[in-house]
């Protein structure tokens, strides 16, 4: 296997990665709207022919410099058949069609997009799994030296996966200038702007126009619940804090939607359909997002939590539903009050905060801004930017 | 009513808009779990103790400087119950509770948001509406002076709501420097920035990362499905446009999408129901996101498309699926082609392109790069932004 794995590993496929041949293509049989290959693994996979045109990654059909496709499916009729299959001496499906058009497939390639039960069950199986936490986590902090983490990959990457999987993770070391965000930042991608800024200022105001820049005790909260995207990384530098209280508290939100699921069934399914409108209004801006306030993704799993009581409006459904979702709303905050779930640290100065916004809720208890300097730098960065230079840093 | 109503629109309610009170409070009754009050207009609107106390605006309730709550509902039993309630004499609702607390209700603000099925109903009614479009368009564009836009508040209104209801307009009379852009955008708010820069220039380049950056004919597409928030608005400034080809075409995705549910509600619905996986792959980037083409709102309504042929994966569907989301999948890119739909027109400079990025698709013909310099400078802002200036500006 290996000198052909070699020589197709260098063949052009329409993509930035490489598909080691683990199990190779043994035979093939046209039916009649698909072709069905057997691998050496007895595995059978079907690939209709619709499929099997769409993909081809010759270049007439595909842009070599950008990799990107040129050709359109409909620019076929749908009806259109192979006129021969077969398996070439590298293990490539060949395919001549019935206007004249040639397909090559390469057997790695095609394995790891075959979409029969057994191929589509393994890549789901594959997909990072969150790592659920609790009170416990305050003893064993997911921490990384900032100086590494701008200097080595390994360790940057290391930090991105504990972002991805645990959703809340502290930078140590870190100097307490304020050019250090940015600087992070763009090890990662690029920050999201907001009102509040490209960086924003976490400190006590006189004219503060949101709680978050008051002295009060803060409640459990994702920020800007009232975008239809909320941040998906949220930064928090300290440069000083030497005020008394302002403790910082986070909780789990996966895994407290996870044990409603389990506790109280008809709530969790309350939280998860019911769109709650969630708004933020200044002198200049005016923000409202409906949606419910747990999401599932495809696969049923929780994929994100959206609270701010603070920044809610009233809640506005039919008649019959409001004291359900009364019930199911006081369950959840009562739970992220729980110590079970509670993580509470004081961040100091040369520390930071990086967690994953959508999923860990985040809190600050009260602290007395006469007793000392309090004073974080703030920013954010996207999830599809995080999962990215995810990406490119396992290639 | 009018000396009432300026006496009490003076009251402090947590929001910054004004409640006008059209109709008044005559009556009130308290029941098991609820308050129901009766209007002038005989409507009768129930508002549960809970949601009472919750939308509790007095200076305890609710921080008076960035008007969000600092009240919790779980700070108080949920089976308060009001041990007083009445009008007074400037006609707000009066509750005092069971333990010592009191509220009062602005009635105009009471009115807003009661959730009874008339009430709901009513403003249901008043959500914008999307206009649809087809190749009439053409000759009834939605256009503007960049001038009047850039100094007129007026204009600027119009402007934005001919952009979030009809998703295209362009701007005539732009002055083709390079800072019209930033100025245009910070009208609105600010720029999101993309990996392909806050700016982007579309332009033919020998080492393109997009086949945008071709001189190819590009299809019908959403910039940026790569991305779980595709970018609200795209713009599209053209400082010069000398070659031959290259024209600008649109069509109406919701448009497109609501004939599709009409003609073949089948296709349709594999759609909605269907996530399809973009990716985006350069040397630095690797992006994905799985998202049916069609979403719908939360009434059901088309509120996004997704689409764009050069940056989609393998089709990963159950292999007893497969067959009809091509078929699907075929039609919705044949419709794109119907002269019915389409809007095409060539962009001169000094003219500028603004419309729904996850509505409006959009395509260039090929041009010959030779004939003469093209260069278009882009950039994005999210609905998010568009949104909330417009609210601010309804004031």
């Amino acid at each position: 296997m290996n000198s052909v794995d070699s020589v197709l590993d260098a063949a052009p496929v329409a993509d930035w990665r490489s598909y080691p041949i683990h199990v190779a293509l043994v035979g093939v049989q046209t039916a009649n709207d698909h072709v069905a290959v057997t691998w050496s693994d007895a595995r059978v996979s079907p690939f209709h022919h619709q499929w099997l045109r769409d993909n081809c990654s010759c270049s007439q059909c595909v842009y070599s410099v950008t990799r990107e496709q040129l050709f359109e499916i409909v620019d076929v009729p749908p009806e259109l058949h192979p006129q021969r299959t077969r398996i070439d001496e590298q293990g490539q499906l060949l395919i001549d069609w019935q206007d004249g058009h040639h397909s090559r497939f390469h057997p790695g390639w095609l394995r790891a997009h075959a979409y029969d039960d057994a191929s589509r069950a393994e890549r789901l199986a594959q997909r990072p799994q969150s790592r659920l936490w609790g009170a416990e986590m305050s003893a064993q902090l997911a921490q990384f030296d900032y100086p590494a983490v701008m200097t080595d990959d390994h360790t940057l990457l290391q930090w991105l996966l504990a972002v991805r999987d645990i959703g809340l993770t502290q930078l140590r070391a870190v100097p307490t200038t304020e050019d250090v965000l940015p600087a992070l930042a763009k090890r990662l991608s690029f920050i999201r702007e907001s009102n509040f800024g490209v960086l924003f200022d976490v400190q006590s105001k006189a004219n503060a126009d949101s709680n978050a820049y008051t002295s009060f005790n803060l409640p459990l909260h994702t920020d800007l619940p009232t975008r239809e995207l909320q941040p998906g990384l949220q930064f928090l530098h300290c440069l000083v804090n030497d005020a008394t209280g302002g403790e910082s508290v986070f909780v789990d939100g996966f895994a407290i939607a996870e044990a409603l699921r389990q506790e109280a069934p008809e709530l969790f399914r309350t939280l998860c359909e019911t769109p709650v409108e969630f708004r933020n209004r200044s002198r200049t801006s005016d923000y409202h997002c409906l949606a419910p306030i747990i999401a599932l993704d495809a696969y049923g799993m929780v994929s994100e939590i959206r609270m701010g009581n603070f920044l809610r409006s009233a809640f506005d459904v039919p008649v019959e539903q409001m004291a359900a979702l009364y019930s199911a709303y006081r369950r959840f905050i009562a739970m992220t009050r729980e110590p079970r779930f509670r993580v509470q640290r004081r961040l100091d100065a040369g520390q930071l905060w990086c967690f994953d916004n959508r999923r860990a809720l985040h809190a600050r208890t009260e602290f007395d801004p006469a007793s000392g300097a309090r004073h974080f730098k703030g920013c954010y960065i996207d999830r599809d930017e995080l999962l990215s230079r995810i990406r490119v840093l396992q290639r």
